[in-house]
Parts: C-alpha cells; sequence; structure tokens
C-alpha cells in the first residue's frame, strides 16, 4: 500500500453517477489532502465536472469508458455484459492489480459483489464474503454485518464473519478487543436456530485473543450498542438494517407532523430548531453510508446508490480509514490465529 | 360464543403479576363494559385486589391457584410442572372448555406456546402457529407475524401465515380485502431464499378472495404501513421487531439530550410540550400491546412481561376484539377457501 491513499472510483454508478460521484470525491479529499483517485466512466462527462473543483486539482485520473451497469440488471448479466469493459469492472480491478487501495461504488450491489468475487476472489480461509456496516448507536456505532451479501448461513461462516467483523472494528475504532455479539431471538442459551446455536459454542471454545465473545444479543441491542461488532445472516441483517432506517424515517414524520400542528409547537419549533438541526444530523443516514465487503482479496466498498455527494464522500471516507489501517492484513493476521475448524 | 365477552386471565403472569393483571383488567372493562373475566391465580392475593377496583364489580370470578410458571421456566419444564395446575395452563382451559372467548397472559412466551399447543391443538390445516402483533405505521397500524413463535420456515408455512394474518387485518382493520406482502431483502422477483421466492410463487397463482397479494415488501416498508399485513419467518421477525423498539427508543435518547442541552432548546420544549406528550404517546409501545397467536383452537393472547397497567389493558383489548368478531370463525372459512396445496 502506498502512503499516499488512492481510491478507484465507478464513476457511472448509483442514480445519480458523475454528478454525485465527482462533488463526493472533491468533498472526501478536503478532510484527507493526500488522496487521489482513479476514476472510471464517461471522459466527456467527468472532464468538465472534475475541472469544475478546485478541490481536486491533480488528484484525478480519468480512466474512459462508456459501459456502465444498470441499477436493475441481475448479477449474471452484468457480469456478462460488463466484465473488463464496464466502470464498476474497472474500479475493481484497479484494486486487484495494486493501482487502487480500495474501490468504491454506488452501482447496484448484487452485480458489485459478483463482480467483485470474480475479480478479486475470496480470501484463503473464507467461505463467502459479507457486507459490514457501520450502525449509529446511542453509545456510538456498531460493526453490523452481514447486512446482505449472502442469503442463508451456517455455524462456521458466522464465525468468520465475527473474525473478520472484529478486525474491521479493531481499525474503524481503534479497539485491541471489540466485543462480538450474535444476532438472536432472545439471550438465552437454548434460544435461535441450530447455525446461531452452534456458532456460540464454537466463539466461547476459541476464545481468541483478539475478540471478546459476549453471547447474543437481540433486536433491541442494536441501538443499544451492546457490543462493538453484531453478527447475521444476510436476509435477516437486511431487514434489520431496513426497519431501522424505515422506524427512523416514520418517527421523523410523526415529529414534523407533531411539531405543526399548534402555534405553540411552531414556537417552540422556532426556540428548538438547532436542537433539530442537530437531531436531523444525527439521524441523516448519509452519515454512515457505506458497505464494506469482507472476506475479498481486496477492499470494495458499496455507497447507497441514492445518495448525495455527502453520503458518498462517507462511503470514501470508509475506504479511505480501511485502506490506510491496512484491513487486509488485519483481518488475515486474525484468521491465521483462528483454529482450523473454521477456517477448513 | 357468549354474546358478552368473557376473558380468562392468568393473573400471576409477566413480571408484576397481580399488581398489573387487576387494574389492566379494570381499565379494559371501562373500555368493554360487558366484558366479564375468569382470574386465575392465587386467591388471597387477587381477592383484595379485585375488591379494590369498582370497575371490576360482579364481574370477576376468581379460580384459585398458587402455582405459576416463572419468566425463565423453559417450556418443557414449564409444561412439566404447570399442565393442569398453573395459573397459565388453567386460562388456557378455560378457553378449550368454553368457559371463556380468549385468554391472556403476560408470562413466559415460550411457556405459553407449548402449552397451548397441548391444551388448545393446532387447528386443522395449520401446520405450525404464529405470533402476530399490530405494527404502528404512518399510515396506522399493519399486522406482522410471525414474531418469534417458529425458529425456520417453508413456503406452506408462509402462505398459511398469509391467510392466518389476513383474517386477523379483516377483524381488527375492518376490510373486506386487505393487502399482504411478504418480507424480503428486495422486491425483485429473484430476490431472498427459496422459501420466500416459492409462497410468492404460490401466493400469485391461488388469487385468493379475501386478501390482495402485493409482492415483496422490505423492512423499510414495515414503518411506512405499505401492506395491511406482512409475512416473515419468526426469526426475522422477532429481531425486526425489537430492531425497531430498540431504534424508537435510540431516537427518544437522541431527542431528550438535544432538548435539554441549551436554554434556547428548553423554551422550544417548553412550548412544544403538548406536541412532545403526542408524540410520546404516539410512539409509547404499550398502545401496541398484545401478541396474538394464530392456528390454534382458541384464541390466547400474550401481553408483553414488562408492561404495566396500561399495556396488560391493551392486550386485553385486542383479546376482545378477536373474540367478538370470530377470529376463529374468520381464519376456518378463509382456510376453506386455500386451495389443497396448502392445507394439505
Amino acid at each position: 500500500m502506498s502512503q499516499r491513499v488512492c481510491i478507484s472510483l465507478d464513476a457511472m454508478g448509483g442514480d445519480h453517477g458523475p454528478s454525485t460521484v465527482v462533488p463526493g470525491a472533491a468533498l472526501a479529499r478536503e478532510r484527507h489532502p493526500g488522496m487521489t483517485f482513479l476514476m472510471f466512466g464517461d471522459e466527456a462527462i467527468l472532464t468538465p465536472l472534475v475541472a469544475a473543483e478546485p478541490r481536486l486539482e491533480g488528484a484525478v485520473e480519468i480512466r474512459h469508458t462508456t459501459i456502465s451497469i444498470a441499477m436493475d440488471d441481475k448479477p449474471s448479466q452484468a457480469v456478462r455484459q460488463g466484465r473488463g469493459k464496464s466502470s464498476m469492472w474497472q474500479a475493481i480491478q484497479a484494486v486487484r492489480d495494486g493501482h487502487a487501495d480500495a474501490a468504491v461504488s454506488a452501482g447496484n450491489t448484487g452485480a458489485l459483489m459478483a463482480m467483485s468475487k470474480i475479480c478479486l476472489k475470496t480470501m484463503s480461509g473464507i467461505e463467502r464474503p459479507a457486507i459490514a456496516c457501520l450502525w449509529p448507536t446511542v453509545r456510538g456505532e456498531s460493526v453490523v454485518l452481514d447486512v446482505g451479501a449472502t442469503i442463508g448461513t451456517d455455524a462456521e461462516h458466522l464465525v468468520e464473519m465475527a473474525v473478520m467483523g472484529a478486525a474491521m472494528a479493531r481499525i474503524v475504532f481503534d479497539l485491541d478487543r471489540p466485543t462480538v455479539g450474535l444476532l438472536n431471538v432472545g439471550t438465552e442459551e437454548m434460544k435461535g436456530n441450530e447455525a446461531v446455536k452452534e456458532a456460540a459454542r464454537l466463539l466461547r471454545e476459541m476464545e481468541l485473543p483478539n475478540f471478546a465473545y459476549h453471547g447474543f444479543v437481540e433486536g433491541t441491542d442494536l441501538g443499544r450498542g451492546t457490543t462493538d461488532v453484531v453478527v447475521t445472516e444476510g436476509f435477516t441483517g437486511n431487514i434489520a438494517l431496513k426497519t431501522a432506517e424505515g422506524t427512523a424515517k416514520q418517527i421523523a414524520a410523526y415529529l414534523r407532523s407533531a411539531m405543526s400542528r399548534t402555534l405553540s409547537a411552531k414556537i417552540g419549533y422556532f426556540f428548538a430548531r438547532q436542537a433539530f438541526e442537530a437531531l436531523r444530523e444525527k439521524m441523516n443516514p448519509s452519515r454512515a453510508n457505506g458497505g464494506v465487503f469482507l472476506g475479498l482479496e481486496g477492499i470494495v466498498i458499496k455507497s447507497h446508490g441514492s445518495e448525495n455527494a455527502q453520503g458518498f464522500a462517507a462511503a470514501i471516507d470508509l475506504a479511505h480509514d480501511m485502506a490506510r489501517h491496512d484491513l487486509m492484513r488485519t483481518i488475515r493476521d486474525m484468521l491465521d490465529q483462528t483454529p482450523a475448524v473454521v477456517t477448513a
């Protein structure tokens, strides 16, 4: 890894493409002045956008391609049509070839994961990759995975995810020994499905040095921040994540309506508007944007497809952190210390 | 069913036992003056509590038992020790024997479900029971099931739940043809696990007259109230429910902290306090308390173990509604109209 972190960007990905990616990159570079970018996409569109951003001066190399992956392409179709040629593939390939330290795309999640697996390959010792996100909690943030890479799981996969999630938590939260919980329907030993119960047994027995296995956690523990890492299967994790997003929006709607119903409430809103502003910022999903693909031979970050420049910049920040603190080596070191039962 | 609804109460269940159950019953009776109760529990405790509630005058028959199920008893242990004798069992048995129209307990969920299955039996055509709850949405409420009765599922069970959930929605929301969604990680046809995909195919093909199959819904659709009924497997449903509860608490904590940080915010809070009060009431989980056991030969409602009298009263209200509108017959009628592929 170079001292100066270089991020490859799928400049055509997401609902808004270059009009979000370029200002997002500018915003992120303001916070990390040494950072450089490889931008893959349509030169004719990208060149003027980059030129208009003084914060990107001398930091961007544009690699021309007009082939991009549509948000509703099926993964298999995207791979067939986009392999080698598309902005998404080339951004990933730049990581594989050592030209970039991490790739960021706001494109179609399924296609991005399929291409990442083919192009980068999964790490030795890892059965299936996972997507991790930073979940805002009352204590700060937790790493939660898998939020949708794989449907269905077994105990070994849950243990692998515990190891990878802990590696990410060590980096992001700068902790020596993060706590890890397994998401379940109760905290008692007999609760849950076979995979969760068996994973709990394995994690208790292994007593790995680099993280502390906490036990089962429940849905309420996510917002509470009970553990630094929460591990679950991808179907459940995806639904939990979107349920929390939906609940936050629902409460925001209640709040808006309550604050505009009476004159007294409107006066109250006027005085408390800075507090509301702070709350809105705290609840802003863009702040925690970015899904980290774990278990691949390279760093790939998925930005939410509908994010604005601020959200895309948060995904670049995350890519920068992962690359600078050498996520890959941290995961490899931790896997090396994991008994063979898992890495077999 | 008698004209006057009679509810049997496990008066010893829950974290607070009779001190919540008795005032909860009084509160509910204020709203449904014709209602009567069979209360199962320790006479020495119950008699003075009931006598102290004028709203319960002439409405309560106490059935003495000193055996109760602890909140942390394993279901198998609870059945062994409490079968026939405990307040929980007897409350359920009163429904089986036709002495009560519905049973309510705030006791241990696993024990209540195990006893209900043994005592009442599952309905013909139903593989496994489910627990349904009323989920608050921006549009009102939705029926969501299963929130934790069964871990793991198959397509047939999901279809059964769609039918039972729709029956409940017809009653609670007074709708002729409620909409039903299957909870999934995306709305596209190829998304999800095999059970969900197969259930979607079955529901599309069946075109049942008494509800409209909407398609897949995501976690964000829960708070949005996209469909009247949302069907999912019990592990995921339980985690989604608790994640939403946790998120609501988290945002309430943010809000409290934001409103007390500056003088201006405090002044704003003062003026808007009625609006905050309305919001608090809207977010109050007690309002939507009560899990309905569906798929049994009788109505059993689970109240949250830590609820106060207000929450317990909401569970009784739900039991009253289910009994008065003959939930059992509505489910049976709808199952009769369901093709044999499912009810086989």
